[in-house]
Parts: structure tokens; C-alpha cells; sequence
């Protein structure tokens, strides 16, 4: 395997991490997923601009363009041959002794390869199952950072149970997955949380909220509790590497008699029409 | 410099942390500082005691005892000779394809090494000054991880402002500081926030109290808010590097005209008492 590291591209073996990268002390970081279909990697644009606020946020600079990294993602792409599959990105703040406040000149890291692709087509025929949690993050969710902690707690608990998902819940309300913003369909409405400091704003969260516009189909961006949650017609969660991924079962309720329902079967071809679209228009360029 | 890596004592040059281990891409992992006087570790158990509970608490086992570490560890200290300083050790998950959940068996990874030593005698006669800023960390600060963005993020922003530390505040309650827990005086009554989820139990903290209590000095481990900071005696904060730091302002407002006041003078005397007696206990061993 092939790894971009800064702006070389190198092979596996050849890439060290200081263990005074504050990415390693800290967490000090932040990075994307992007899916990749027949070669193109999906909402490229969307990701790359995501990537840079996240590190605006924290207060870090990447000392290139947008434009060069795509170029440079492109060419770790053709490097390892990749036709379907992940492509995982990761910046750090770089290596610095130990104090918790920092240098501002100090020399970001960046880190991508691309991940085995995950055949989805199973679970979003028949749906997962998903299980609940108190949702106990820091404040500043909007941010993709390395500060996972609490989410790898959770999916591990949904691991455990058997469950593909954790749903997180903030004082009643449900705020979103583990790696994955949650939605419900009730009486032919469609609702999610909004966009706020509580969640990350997932690009196929909002690649999902513009073909929603586009059909005319009703949509709330509205909080909602849990017990609407498990009251809802129809539950899914949506994220880059699952898509549009019914979830049939919340605790111990089942929706829809533990069947994808009619709403999130459209939004899924409508999805998959959308992606057919992005990538031939992307190959024409 | 040499580096405990698990259970080797390597070269800086030769310790390879990999782009797949969990601490760097999730933060997922626990750590100490531990501060040497003389050689000896202070509150080395209390320490290692700590590690165990955080590692515990994240789901983590470590594959050694407690013996065997501080054993592992002493030799570090030897290899490098260690008199004055700080000694940094963290244990992460392990490096594992990357998933939010984990595979129970993955090895982790331990490094330690030594931290410079950091004169504090200046700063803790005449005190330092420290900003406020809202506390919107995770519910988990007890468990001392790598997830520590929040702090950094904060700490800069003291740094920035010219100032030795950030305090912390969650819903107008003081919580303790970036990398350090905050104690005010006021009629004579120390205070400092109960050890719960919102902080960090401080090994200092602890110590302190037990002094306070050795000497009947009237204590409270009760919620302050941020006013009852601000118009408090004497202002202090605790951690294992700065023992025990005088305050002498937070944000505008000035303490004790700018001075260390009389109990936090009395506090450091007696810690640095406290600090004696164990090291010479230590080395009678």
C-alpha cells in the first residue's frame, strides 16, 4: 500500500510517526472519509472544503491549497489502483515537545490512504439494528476531529450487543450516531437534527437534504427526543461509507415489521441516481 | 534520550509509532505525568493507580501489573538519569485497520520518557494570571485520555492572552483549569470542586486535601460558581508540574492586590513539607 504523507506518497512501510506528533499526545487533528465509485472519489469538493474548516476551528493551517491536495489524493488513488473503496485523510498539528499550548509555526502531517471498500448491499436491502446512549461529547461535535474517544466507546457497545449503530442522546433529544447523522420519517415527513455545534454536519447528510429538496418531499431540520425516535414509521442513518441505511430495530422496537420502509427505499435510489449522476459527470470533465 | 516502549527501553530514534495506531487516530488511550524530585517518582502509586482506573474505564486492559510497570518504569528513569523532571507516559489502544470498534486483543502500546524539568519557583512566589472561557468538554474528565483538544484549544488561548492558564467554566460553574484543578479561599474556607465526572481528580488535589485535613484547616468540596471566584481571597491552582500556583488575577480581577495570599503561602509550605517526608520515606526504602 501506498501512503500521501505531507506531499509525498510512500510506500507503507516507509512512514514513521513521531510519538511527539501532537496528533499521537492530543488528538490534535482532524481528518475526512471519502468514498470512492469506479475510481472517483464522491463529493470530493464538499470533504476537502469540510477538512479545512474543521482545521480552521482548531486553529491550525494546511500549508497548501485545496487544489494541490486533491491533486495529491488523486495521485494516491492512481498509486494504489483504487476503483471502489474509502480514501481516509488525516492532518495533524505535527511535532512539537510536550506542552498542552503550541507553536503556531510548527509543521502540520498529513496522513492518507485508502481503506478496503466495505460491500454495504446486504444491510441496506434488510437494515441493521441500532442501540441507544447518552450522548456525553464535547460541545464542539461540528468539528471532525481526532477526539473520538466517546464515539469508539459507544460503537463498541453497539459491537457488543450485536447492533450496528449507537444512536447518542443529549438531554432527550437525539443528536446523532456514532459515525453517522440519524434520521426518522414520520406520517411522510422526513427530520433530523440541525446542523449545530451537537453534530457533524455528514456530507451525505446534506447531499440527502438537497435531493429531499429537489423531490419536494416534506423535511423538518428540528430536534426530536427519543421517544419520537421509537415512534417514528421509519428510521435511518446516513453516512459516507453506509450511504442511506435503514434501521429497523431501535432498543427493543422494531419499525415498519422490520422492513425498510417506502420513504427510505426512495431516498435510496434517489441517492444512488444522485451518486450514477456526480460520477459520470465527473468523468466527462 | 531513551523511551520505554512497552517493555523495551529503546533509543529515541528507534521507537516507531505506527499511522494505524489507535491513539493517533482516535485519541484512543490513557496518560500520566508524573513529577521527580531526587529520583523519586512522587506519587508514583497514586499515579499508576490512576492509569489503571482511566484505562479501565475506556475499556482497556494493560498487559502488565502495576509492579511491573513502575519496575519498567524506574529503569527508564535510570537509563536516563533522571534527578529533576517529569516523567510522560501514555498507553493506547494498539494498532488495528481503522474501525470505530475495536477487536478486544489488539496489543497496546506504551511509551514513557522523561519531560524536562520546569522551573516553577519563580511563578509560584509571585503567582501567575489566568483567563475564563466556557468548559464544553466531554461528561467523562475524570478519565484522564488522550482526548484532549478541548484543553489545548483553551490552554492557546491563555497563552495567547499572555496568561499562565485557561479556567474552565460549565454553566457558571468553575470546573478546574486546562491542565490543572482550581481551589479558591474565602473567609478561610478553602474550596475546590467535588471529584465527579466534570474534572479531573488531581493527584496534587488530593494530596492538598489531605493536608488540609491533617491540619484541620476548613475545607468544602462544593460547586463555586464564577462569581464567587471572582470575589474570592485568594486564588490557587494545583497540578502535578505547578504544585501549587498562587493566582493573582482572573480575567480584570486582581487578588489580594497582586500578591500570593497568606493560605496559599501556608498551602505551599506545608506541600512542600508533605513533598520532603515522602522522598525521604522513598529512599530510606
Amino acid at each position: 500500500m501506498k501512503v500521501l504523507v505531507n506531499e509525498s506518497i510512500l510506500d507503507k512501510e516507509a512512514v514513521k510517526i513521531d510519538f511527539e506528533d501532537r496528533g499521537y499526545q492530543f488528538g490534535d487533528g482532524v481528518y475526512e472519509v471519502i468514498n470512492i465509485y469506479n475510481g472517483v472519489p464522491f463529493t470530493f469538493n464538499e470533504h476537502i472544503e469540510r477538512l479545512y474548516r474543521s482545521a480552521q476551528e482548531i486553529g491550525m493551517s494546511i500549508p497548501y491549497s485545496p487544489e494541490k491536495l486533491k491533486e495529491n489524493l488523486m495521485s494516491l488513488l492512481d498509486a494504489n489502483n483504487v476503483i471502489q473503496g474509502g480514501l481516509y485523510l488525516q492532518i495533524t498539528r505535527g511535532t512539537a515537545p510536550r506542552t498542552h499550548h503550541y507553536d503556531e509555526a510548527i509543521e502540520s502531517k498529513l496522513i492518507a490512504y485508502p481503506l478496503p471498500h466495505k460491500d454495504v448491499l446486504a444491510p441496506q436491502t434488510n437494515g441493521v439494528t441500532a442501540i441507544t446512549e447518552e450522548d456525553l461529547r464535547w460541545l464542539r461535535c461540528d468539528i471532525k476531529s481526532l477526539n473520538l474517544l466517546y464515539n469508539i466507546m459507544s460503537k463498541q457497545k453497539a459491537a457488543k450487543a450485536g447492533a450496528f449503530e449507537t444512536i447518542l442522546i443529549r438531554e432527550e433529544i437525539v443528536t446523532e450516531g456514532t459515525s453517522s447523522n440519524i434520521f426518522i420519517v414520520k406520517d411522510g415527513m422526513v427530520k433530523t437534527h440541525p446542523a449545530n455545534n451537537k453534530i457533524l454536519n455528514g456530507i451525505t447528510r446534506m447531499k440527502l437534504l438537497q435531493i429531499v429538496d429537489q423531490h419536494a418531499w416534506e423535511y423538518q431540520l428540528e430536534p426530536f427526543t427519543k421517544s419520537e425516535l421509537l415512534e417514528a414509521d421509519e428510521v435511518f442513518l446516513t453516512s459516507t461509507t453506509s450511504e442511506i441505511m435503514p434501521i429497523i430495530k431501535v432498543d427493543d422496537v422494531v419499525f415498519h415489521d422490520g422492513i425498510p420502509g417506502p420513504m427510505t427505499q426512495k431516498l435510496q435510489s434517489a441517492f444512488r441516481e444522485a451518486v450514477e449522476k456526480d460520477i459520470q459527470s465527473y468523468e466527462k470533465e
